[in-house]
């Protein structure tokens, strides 16, 4: 394996499995006389902290975060910023029987065809447990982020089939639901639905929404670095992952040309649009609205209903998982989804400024 | 800007502007010894062409390749592979109001305010010609996957609001119709409805679907170069595309982790699975099924319907694109959407060979 | 063979074979806005052209090279500069024996052992002519150093065992002679010296200087891309070129702690250095002193002496080769000395920017 | 600061501070199923240890080192791998001074002047320290280079203006001093001299030898990643070093074309040559020949002599060092030395078999 790296300013590297010591990141490119101390990364992490309520797992971890380096006087100094947390609740004997098997729809089986060898112990390296340094890394993205006034926030409006109204959509309902819900009607009902989840010993699957408002117009690296790219793959390297779309999305493709125009217009010598299909961002560069996307995880693999399924010695099997798993992990990735959108975009900011980009701010 | 090339190993650099002398790119990281000549590309490049039908652009481009480096004796001999396409048919003059007003939906705003200077000729370099370039590197692609037995191809599944029937879908007859609709029926209604979206001097959205058959087990690099986040990257990185789905993608949202789980089962010594909601990627990598992805594409910003705009001069007024352009841009997709699969996949089958990987090819 | 690229965000791809079509390069991340034409690189290129006197190969280039993208009405657009030069004088016959057999010295074996296959004419992409693009990639880096005031000068201050004395060192000087010496007593002594040596079929080393003078305080990124270990690897890439120091170099191994140090005092409100045995570096970052390296360019070895080497057909031979060559190809290096240090600064001016680098740029 | 990273495919990243809570790298890249223990890389790490003698820095450090991820069941499994070392005895009363003034000669000033902040204890980032992650990760590279039967050792030939004698070179003395010096007689010289710059307060330069040998024909990168390009980069970034050189390095300019060829003959089937003034490589790819290097050292900034020198608050200043320091660290760089050639040839080796490189592995 390689490529346990994101980024190319702006860049961070992973490390770490579910159930070894710890887990920890590598957040280099940072610029120097940030403020920046553990509390500052804690309150992310402590938002997709585990067993917060009955529909996140139980495993218990306070995920507390070092810094290891880079930070002096409480100021980034330029030097990269290693965070680590040990790994506290490891409760491997639940996954005696996943060692010699494979969970349909995870990646055991190809982790193992791939390597010859994995940690099996809560998923090893393909836990979800990774992107709480993705969080941490967030966090700081944010510090290089501080300056442009840039408002990130991420929530669910879909779990399983159903969706929220956008007609109730309010920023404000989120953290008053364990569902970082913007439909307080939805949010109620979701409860009943997920619980019901829960105790079947099933999972379900749901769509995440984020947005980054206030980006500067300009930011971007066309061909082959497009901001919406970039986006594209920070969300499709998040565990469980199947689809991303931006702006409109997968509905565009029913728009005809005149539909689909964000029209343009000048409001006290500034751009305005009348909407904003393309979710912010034209050509790979950022138009100066708010960036929206949307990406959908699957249900988690890990249920108690039985599966069929095979062991690596080459026999058929019925597999049930009994550790303590995420009924709808599409929760937890929520502060994740914030994370990502700004760790692309604190590497666009760098970018940008690199080429003294945008050459004009305000047309 | 940079980054302008796109992959790890497989390495390609794209230049040029529309209506600029050349277009061209550097294919960097062939190995050598795999026979190549000009008429291997050009085949593809003739898929992608416009001006075949009324449905595409009537620009004239005969798109003749030229291999410029990296080929002796008929033979890749491991050094970059520079390939040029001289641009004829550049009616330059129809761009004239473009050059100090902004199409909405276009990149011609975001390009302004990032370079402050933009050659406005036919959308310069952010123009669908730049996608010339991808399918001769996807030509050069499947040279590297030749050995594995690899099948690589994409579909239009949808046109504006006009699904296919997945009933009827068969690959057989996508080379009979203009669209490379694999539901012939239903091809026969876009023709109508397609021709009137022309007439109106309109244009409209398209979803693509891409294949790949044959992929060994084992392929990918997680966590930060997963196979899906390389191809969603890859897809995302096209002119007008702005959703990239895997398997069941979105869908797999509303479903439940049995219905989403694949289970496995032993047949003949090998390993198979009951279905396929995962597209063939399982943790980043390939599980040896059948990957599959779709992607959409939005309708063409280039209109004859009057818009509200802005210019650069900063006034007010009305736009309308008159030059040549596609009512359905997402036609011109399809073969570059075969070969941005087989860019990642060549990309990936030299990164899987430099581990040694699959471990276990059958297990 | 991958990796025909070099810089972080000023990126130059070249390609090309000696005896092909044509060479090139694509020189990505090129800030927009800066006047660019074909001239101001044609004057680089002129300098470092073959056959302008009788110590150069009489191979007859006149290297002209056309700009094919990435400027539109005099100025460079952000996108990536496409740059070309048609191969003219390819007297192919000359290598006829060098198709089968390998010169000592030269990359033919390993290049054939690697491969399998290669351009046997004029040493394909392994030859001196590759360093073209090079130059032309400088041409455009001066660019984007202008603002700053850099001076970018490079001489020869050794040619076989025959030093300059440095005493005599005069930047003037180097125009007036064939070898860019600074030491025109010593430049009367190379003629000579290289008339010899090119009349007995032989050739010969030297050892290449270069300064970049005003280069800011603050340019660097430690630790593995630090500005040393960068000019490091940019020099020693160019062909035949085996060593590689800054400031005092290998002399520092010699020094003790005082002696190497240093000293430091202000003046005028700024910092001053009594010296410079650092070479302008300290740490991998730029000190605001002259940055000074050197190169060793071995001597070529395509020579008309006989000497004892292989076929690829398993057969022993002497081996003597016929073309057109350098005597002492060091005199080519020159320019391309200077073409390096300008592309390394860009990429690291660019840098700093991103960074807001250096926080003080006078302390 | 970015670029903390070094290598392609093999890939280590390095944190931390001389006087922070640890330091530590990530390894990514590394192939599955390598045994894999502490042991393992410990043994390397304490060959670079200080305190060893008196002949380098008294600061105790036990560097013991522990693997955080990436190995399970005593084998790699393929996922990134993460070390880490405790920082123990950092007295950092010793750098009061330094806090507001700039050692001459050290990366004091320019690190200062980049960031506006600096860690000083200790050199913080800059000091040698960060080298103990080297050759952490140089224990892991050897791991993948074990099936090649490749041998990388290092010695140190110059101390200050003392050579060794290359006839009394015997690569079995280097265990039996301090100093890793390949000649016996040398090293008894050595004593004293060294001894004597130590009581002084002093400090002095030295030269590097580093040699790999039964490295197979075709390894390297052409262009811009050759072998030497890389070398020449990895042993460059290593702190104090100022000049690198291959096989006959600067010497091979003094020489004539056929002084400088190795010439080849076949001998049991296989290719060898007369000589190796090439050091194993040409064109940028492994010959087969043993890879040769030296790198040199300069002296220790760091030394109780008074040297002029200015405090960041404008004020002229005598400044002495009185830390605990090494006077000629170049000792300590010899183990470093290894693990840099050893990371090298492991990205390659990975690199190469991606292509499938060699072709012919003999001819």
């Amino acid at each position: 394996m390689t490529w346990n790296s994101f980024g190319r300013i702006f860049r961070c590297t992973t490390w770490g499995e579910s159930h070894g010591v710890a887990i920890g990141c590598v957040v280099d490119g940072v610029p120097s006389q940030l403020s920046l101390c553990e509390a500052d990364i804690q309150q992310f992490l402590d938002q997709r902290k585990p067993a917060q309520n009955k529909y996140t797992t139980q495993r218990k971890e306070s995920d507390k975060v070092s810094i290891l380096s880079g930070v002096f006087d409480g100021v980034t100094t330029g030097t990269p910023i290693a965070l680590m947390i040990h790994n506290e609740d490891q409760r491997s004997k639940d996954y005696g029987e996943i060692a010699q098997s494979f969970r349909p729809g995870h990646a055991d089986y190809t982790y193992h065809a791939k390597y010859g060898v994995r940690d099996y112990r809560g998923g090893g390296r393909s836990s979800a447990r990774e992107t709480a340094m993705r969080v941490a890394a967030g966090a700081i993205a944010r510090k290089v982020l501080a300056p442009y006034g840039i408002i990130i926030r991420a929530c669910m409006v879909q779990m399983g089939e159903h969706k929220i109204d956008v007609a109730r959509f309010d920023w404000n309902a989120c953290s008053h639901n364990p569902f970082w819900c913007p439909d307080s009607v939805m949010a109620q009902q979701w409860e009943d639905y997920l619980d019901g989840i829960r105790k079947d010993g099933s999972s379900v699957g749901a769509i995440i929404e984020v947005h980054a408002e206030h980006v500067p117009v300009g930011w971007g690296a066309p061909i082959y670095a497009k901001l919406d790219a970039d986006l594209a793959a920070a969300f499709m390297s998040i565990n469980a992952v199947k689809a991303v779309e931006i702006g409109d999305g997968f509905a565009s493709a029913a728009l005809r040309g005149e539909q689909n125009a964000d029209e343009m217009f000048y409001t006290e010598g500034k751009v305005g649009f009348r909407s904003n299909h393309a979710g912010g961002i034209l050509g790979g560069i950022s138009t100066g609205q708010t960036i929206t996307a949307r990406f959908a995880v699957k249900p988690t693999s890990s249920i108690l209903t039985h599966v069929e399924s095979i062991t690596s010695a080459g026999e058929a099997m019925q597999l049930r998982t009994k550790g303590r798993h995420d009924p709808c992990v599409g929760i937890r990735a929520v502060p994740v989804a914030e994370a990502m959108m700004a760790c692309v975009l604190a590497d666009h900011a760098l970018l940008a400024r690199s080429y003294g980009h945008p050459i004009i701010p305000t047309l």
